[in-house]
């Protein structure tokens, strides 16, 4: 029997497992037009594209409950699949959200989270369509699909980048990672002398940034108001070092980063720097930022100099000259990826 | 705080507690044509609707390791959706499917359970397109989305059933129900005498309907085929009895079920009568069967009569006469509802 040979799943990390499990799988449905690699599948429904995607999110993986409020994880689990589908230069119109809980969430917890996915349904224009209620041993599972629609035209995938095309970020990045060990930090203390009253007042910016992200539906409703269509796009939710590598390694190309050019805010560089880390490592690494990553042809420059919020931080170069950082003291180095491993 | 007031769950019940927190929901895309509420969201794609439907399985809950083959498990988890499916009277495409999985879980079972999801897919003839890979503190947890497509004027909802229609069900009844009390004997006696091998051999026909059902793709296909367009359908997962209920709230009609007409296969009869439970209850009540139960009109009725394994249990009535079981022994009973309740 297959168990008698026992190969720890972290061996192959969670892209090289996926990778691994899916790959005798084909696709055989004329619409099935894109699977397993991307941000969202695509199907062929006609006249356009339908845009599916879905996350699991785990208590004690990706939310803890001591600092979470239920709310925020209603809302936040509705954004982060939102933003998937944003990814793939679509308007996500759909959602499913399941949930498996133990008998330690009552009612009036559930009513909290349902008004976080309301108010996310609300902010982004989606409509609950479905999902599935069940009870679990322990904790809380969430399942959230994202149904969406993007033009045959429109339609962004991870493999479009070409040498000469510029790299483009909608945000700063870092400032979930740091909320993250702000609230981590909190939660020790608390643990260890409970009547000590949480520091977070001058953190409300980073505390927002882990808690309550938001998906940049504006670029995408710039992109279709501008007919701009970027030539490949990715969001950051693994941190913008393994995003990079998921755009060269799909488009086969390699590609020059500016550290300088890096979006980092305020509020993060200080925090970083009285943590005692390297703001650009966390915004290289630190991952939940839920930003997009994008690149555009040359001859559209002048269309993304001109969208709020955006940063271009580097270019697309051919595949041999790897993936490279222009360090701001001068230095090049070779990108590394990191990404978070749930395993 | 919301928290102060506290209500358990289980008071509400898993429909009830659906309804509640989705009663501020409403369908603001014009693409949403049915929302929460039927075997599946419908999706307003054009020339065809899309057709949404997920589900959440947990270990512990909805399926247990001792007796529950990986690969089992993958096949069944993905047949089930595709039920949901064609309850609705479509075809399914695509699946997304994701897995949460604690550390006990090695490379080597993740394959068995993908074998049975590949079978699945070959089986059914749908692509996965999608999913969610992550961690967990504890046991596995699965949720998988179907996707599929069915035509405008082929649609079928809860809520078509009309007095004067023919109630029908695929198949025999309670199989499953009465294979997991089997699997669950098993289980007891081996936690308490671990070297007494199981004594399964006869009952392989239960056995497999509790561990590898199959959803009805061959009655979906027939009513294509023969242009036959049920006026209401649901699957068969939470019982006979729960399901006729749904059929009846959602058409706002009433039911007379004939008992001597409900599909108990014969060893479903001997293995109840040996276990001292009425195989009625048990065909009623039993839930996991996913057999299709459908209302067709009368002049319909000579198409359904020469369906492969369909039985005809009754008609629907006006709503003001109720739900009624007309006995073998010539009683007229009220049906009651008592679905599984994981609740």
């Amino acid at each position: 029997m297959a168990e008698d040979k026992r190969t720890d799943v972290n061996k192959l990390g969670e892209f090289g497992l996926i990778r691994h499990l899916t790959k005798d799988f084909a696709l055989n449905q004329k619409s099935s037009v894109m699977g397993v690699g991307d941000d969202a599948a695509v199907i062929d429904s006609g006249d356009e594209y339908t845009l599916i995607s879905t996350d699991l999110l785990v208590e004690g993986i990706h939310f803890d409950m001591v600092y979470t409020p239920l709310k925020h994880l209603g809302y936040k689990s509705v954004v982060v699949n939102l933003s998937d589908i944003y990814a793939m230069n679509g308007i996500p119109k759909q959602i499913t959200y399941s949930i498996a809980i133990s008998s330690k969430y009552s009612v009036e917890a559930l009513e909290e989270l349902y008004a976080g996915i309301l108010l996310a349904c609300e902010q982004y224009n989606v409509d609950l369509v479905g999902g599935d209620t069940t009870s679990s041993p322990k904790g809380m599972t969430i399942s959230v699909t994202a149904i969406g629609t993007t033009g045959k035209d429109q339609v962004c995938y991870r493999n479009g980048a070409k040498p000469g095309d510029i790299i483009c970020v909608t945000g700063y990045l870092g400032g979930a990672y740091l909320g993250l060990q702000l609230l981590e930090r909190e939660k020790q203390i608390y643990i260890e002398h409970p009547t000590v009253q949480p520091d977070l007042d001058n953190a409300s910016y980073l505390i927002e940034c882990i808690l309550k992200p938001e998906a940049r539906k504006d670029a995408v409703d710039y992109f279709h108001a501008k007919k701009l269509r970027p030539t490949s796009m990715i969001d950051i939710s693994d941190g913008l070092a393994s995003e990079l590598f998921h755009i060269a390694q799909c488009s086969q190309v390699g590609l020059f980063i500016e550290e300088t050019n890096i979006p980092i805010h305020q509020e993060s560089q200080l925090k970083a720097i009285s943590f005692n880390i390297d703001p650009l490592t966390v915004a290289l690494h630190g991952g939940e930022d839920y930003e997009l990553l994008f690149t555009v042809s040359p001859k559209d420059l002048d269309l993304v100099k001109f969208m709020p919020d955006v940063f271009i931080i580097g270019d697309i170069v051919e595949k041999d000259q790897g993936l490279k950082l222009h360090t701001s003291g001068g230095k090049i180095l070779d990108l590394k990826a990191q990404g978070w491993q749930h395993f």
